[in-house]
């Protein structure tokens, strides 16, 4: 049995000893179900008296009371009359009896406990050989929530105690400091307290509305990444958001994902779609006049939102939304500039996540992403030309150095990728960046250049996302850093706080000679006590603070207290400007 | 009779004397109808042979041998009977005459020409008193075209020939002269040859696709006027291009608009609309967090797709499109702060259209758009409120001396405004930027701040637009500086040109030195001869063009062509940077 399999047996078998406890706490309580789940397990109860998280101690004392004297869990087949008579009082037990042999199944209990006051319950098995042996520091009983039996909300409300179990002390209390890491970080909670984002009831589920903050953040990433890419002639395009569905006949995209579509129609004839990506449209802009082989490669690059019609149970902050920001690039090319033009992406996806910390050995591997071996026809294009491609993104990967994988299968029906995958802060691996060939859609909209001997040739197209969608983007860094953001990502980079309405003139003289050098600083004018507005600095997490009395005034200095370090130190501003030239 | 109805019935009474010169021309010609246009007049036939613009010289001088003879028409009245006798050989008059006659219609025919050879049409009037007196120079023949009996191509096809006509010959000369330049500078063609956008059949008519150096120019735009305006507190935001209805029906755009609003359906059940507008949503921005009155004015700035669902025929080039670009922009503030506001927004306006040489005493005025005063009641929001608003408008217009005038009823429902009116090149009338108070979507988003005193108040909106849509603000721009942008405004501000191969490495130094001061520069390396490289730039419409040889490199220096004086002059490259420094 393998570790996971080991676990899943020990928190299911836990599930027994909960409802042995109860039982012996409320005998009057009847039991419904009781499975293992991710993080442990539940059980449901028909409890005469509602009971809460207060009563959870006393039950989770029962159990570690009872667990020393389990072993074995035992199997006992039983005839359904048998079934039905021993659960003649339970009607929850009797309702999954008739379920059971109405399908044929063999009717078991388990038994467990020592014989004198053994535990039995109806079970189709799959517990550990020796309870005893969990460790009782392993597990501990969560919280209490009411679960309509079955989940249908027609049924009657029974009380379910969820459980935490994992391998030993250390994992669990890994889980629970993690978990709580997570809350403190979720980018829903970090995102209203430092003003970044908001939804409306009124505009909808999945469309995030950026407040100047949040916008001043989506600015700052396109632009590091188009002072990035540009140096490679990355050049921005724009296109509107909606589209004949010809377009999406014409690349395929039709066929296979109409229903996913957002259609839109209006008072005309033609009926559109929202675009779900931007390919097909940059395409319409290469074809939009002769291209010659001496204009290759064109590198097209746009942030712009698409559109995928989540269920609304599906969406999550901005981690899932419905209108995606993505940074989006597109290259024409000869075959023969793919490596270098792969090279360019790999170098600007290196600097980029470089600025975030995140591109560190052992934080980040790529993923070659090439054909399933076995299935080499389930592909589009010839084969000669993909072992080429796959060649040549191998190749660029190892001269750039890169961590990485060939992984088969994991190609697209259109040509092989890499895709980039980062470490967070939480150790959750997450697929950001990628850079794929395409030898289908310059087929599909029979795109051309005129070669050197004036004859028409075929582009190859390079689909490349830095960031991927701003939004999912946002949620993972704002995740990672705990809001606590680079200096160039932080929305604000120094607050100013005067400490006395006398140190006011000095302050905004400070602020406008910071702003005079593009440094974003928020000033607090505002009436608060200085406990409170030192208060308010530290939960927008900005990276610098400034608190400016008599002694800045006097000395013509500035006190810096610096986030990350939480060093204070007195400088000239000069001098902290030479220090943040130097920064991210 | 004015000028106008004069011009009209002269017009009319060319068509018969158009009519009269092709029965001489041709007497087996059939005549059908011959209205005045608004450059004209038209006369359609069905003639035995097909003529070209070849034949329209002879057809025009047979008209000027009969013009002196021609006087007053005179009317006679006919009966049914007479009418079908007269014209029994005539299927066009007779089904004419049938449609009359079935409405009850009197039929007149109306003779001119001498006596011994008059011409006689069937016509309900409105001719000019003496023919004679219109000056042979004041009309032409312009062209022969196909056009079906009634507009319908079920029915035969007939020579339409076309005629323009005018007051005098000086009027019938400028308006050839201003079509001919307004074609020269028609932005679909100047849009195509300086490759700023192109269109799809796939993507559909009405959506434009930005190519690079369009990108650029809309980006030039909208930088410029952020620029403008940050120094005034204007913050970005982002919103997505779709909502839920609900949006609109609190807003009450629903209500109004619901017919011309593109619908969105994907698989989930919410049924979502494009967006026509973008105030809602930043409404919305708003409402996401309580706001007190230290905060206000609150200034919102977004460059945004709307979208409008405009029949096909009416497109026309980036002029009306579908998926619209707004430089919108939504200030918040409380009713003192109105007039600050106004007065910041104008002098974003008068900045920005003074860098395009557009904003001059003659060539602008400003539309103060207030109620009609004899339908008080039509308009939303409380009289005494409207009175100050239009008050402070006025005090603002006047306060920033702009040439402005008050016009009634052109208020909108929910407050008045200021429109910004332009003259283009050509002398056209453009409406382009726009300030407008709002006092109802604060109230209908039931909008809050808290006061001095803690109590909820209610701010007031300010809808403003600089550029407007920038679709439509590319159009005027390119027709008005027919592709010759002012310096800031250019997508390449200067082009070089190595004579040969020798000077290419010089060329690329000073390209080089170019770039790093930001100057957008295009280095022709292409094989073509020097004469092909000039011609294209010239059509590029670049600002300055610099060719570079022998001369140059010895000397260190740089020979620059003005595109707008046409004069070359050799100076030093920072003699150059100093000359473009002062440039707009």
């Amino acid at each position: 049995m393998n570790k996971q399999n080991d676990l899943e047996a020990r928190r299911h078998s836990l599930a027994h000893l909960l409802a042995a406890a109860v039982l012996n706490l409320y005998p009057e309580a009847k039991l419904a179900i009781g499975p293992a789940i991710d993080t442990g397990f539940y059980y449901d109860f028909d409890l005469p008296k509602t009971i809460s998280d207060k009563d959870l101690p006393r039950i989770e004392q029962e159990m570690k009371k009872l667990l020393p004297t389990w072993h074995d869990f035992r199997r006992q087949e039983l005839t359904p009359e048998q079934a039905r008579n021993i659960y003649r009082d339970n009607p929850y037990k009797l309702e999954l009896i008739e379920e059971l042999t109405a399908t044929g199944q063999v009717l078991t209990t388990y038994e467990s406990g020592p014989m004198e006051h053994a535990f039995i319950d109806l079970c189709a098995g799959g517990h550990i050989d020796d309870l005893a042996t969990i460790p009782p520091d392993s597990f501990k009983l969560e919280r209490v929530a009411g679960a309509y039996w079955r989940g249908d909300e027609k049924n009657k409300m029974l009380i379910r105690i969820y459980g935490l179990a994992f391998a030993d002390k250390q994992e669990l209390e890994q889980f629970i400091s993690h978990r709580a890491e997570a809350e403190k970080r979720d980018h829903r909670k970090l995102g209203k307290e430092l003003d970044l984002f908001t939804f409306s009831d009124l505009v909808g589920s999945g469309l995030p509305l950026f407040t100047p903050k949040g916008t001043l953040m989506r600015n700052l990433i396109m632009d590091k990444i188009n002072t990035l890419q540009s140096r490679f002639g990355y050049e921005q395009v724009t296109i509107p958001h909606i589209t004949k569905k010809d377009l999406y006949e014409t690349s395929g995209h039709w066929e296979k994902f109409k229903d996913d579509l957002f259609r839109v129609t209006g008072m005309s004839e033609t009926e559109f779609v929202m675009k779900p990506m931007n390919c097909p449209h940059h395409t319409q802009i290469y074809a939009g006049k002769m291209r010659s082989y001496k204009e290759l490669p064109i590198r097209f690059a746009e942030t712009t939102m698409v559109y995928r019609d989540e269920q609304a149970g599906e969406l999550l902050g901005l981690a899932r939304v419905r209108s995606i920001t993505q940074d989006d690039g597109h290259v024409f090319c000869t075959f023969d500039q793919i490596e270098n033009e792969i090279g360019n992406i790999i170098t600007v996806i290196k600097e980029f996540y470089s600025t975030l910390g995140m591109f560190r050995e052992g934080n980040y591997w790529v993923s070659l992403s090439v054909r399933d071996s076995k299935k080499l026809t389930d592909y589009l294009g010839e084969e000669k030309i993909w072992d080429q491609a796959e060649k040549i993104l191998e190749n660029a990967a190892r001269h750039a150095k890169l961590d990485f994988k060939r992984v088969e299968g994991e190609a697209a029906f259109y040509g092989p990728k890499l895709d980039f995958m980062f470490k967070d802060s939480l150790g959750r691996e997450r697929q950001l960046a990628t850079a794929q060939l395409d030898f289908v859609m310059p087929e599909r909209f029979d795109l051309t250049y005129v070669g050197p001997d004036g004859k028409e040739e075929r582009p190859v197209m390079i689909h490349r996302a830095i960031a991927g969608s701003l939004e999912r983007f946002m949620a993972i860094m704002i995740e990672h850093f705990a809001g606590a953001f680079p200096f160039w990502l932080s929305p604000i980079q120094v607050k100013i706080i005067p400490i006395g309405d006398k140190h006011s003139d000095y302050a905004k003289e400070i602020a406008a000679q910071l702003r005079e050098k593009n440094v974003r600083i928020e000033l607090d004018e505002n009436n608060d006590t200085l406990g409170k507005k030192i208060r308010t600095a530290k939960m927008q997490k900005v990276p610098y603070l400034f608190v400016l009395g008599d002694k800045e005034m006097t000395d013509k200095k500035i006190t810096v207290e610096d986030r990350d370090s939480g060093q204070s130190t007195q400088m000239t501003l000069a001098e902290f400007l030479d220090k943040i030239e130097t920064e991210d």
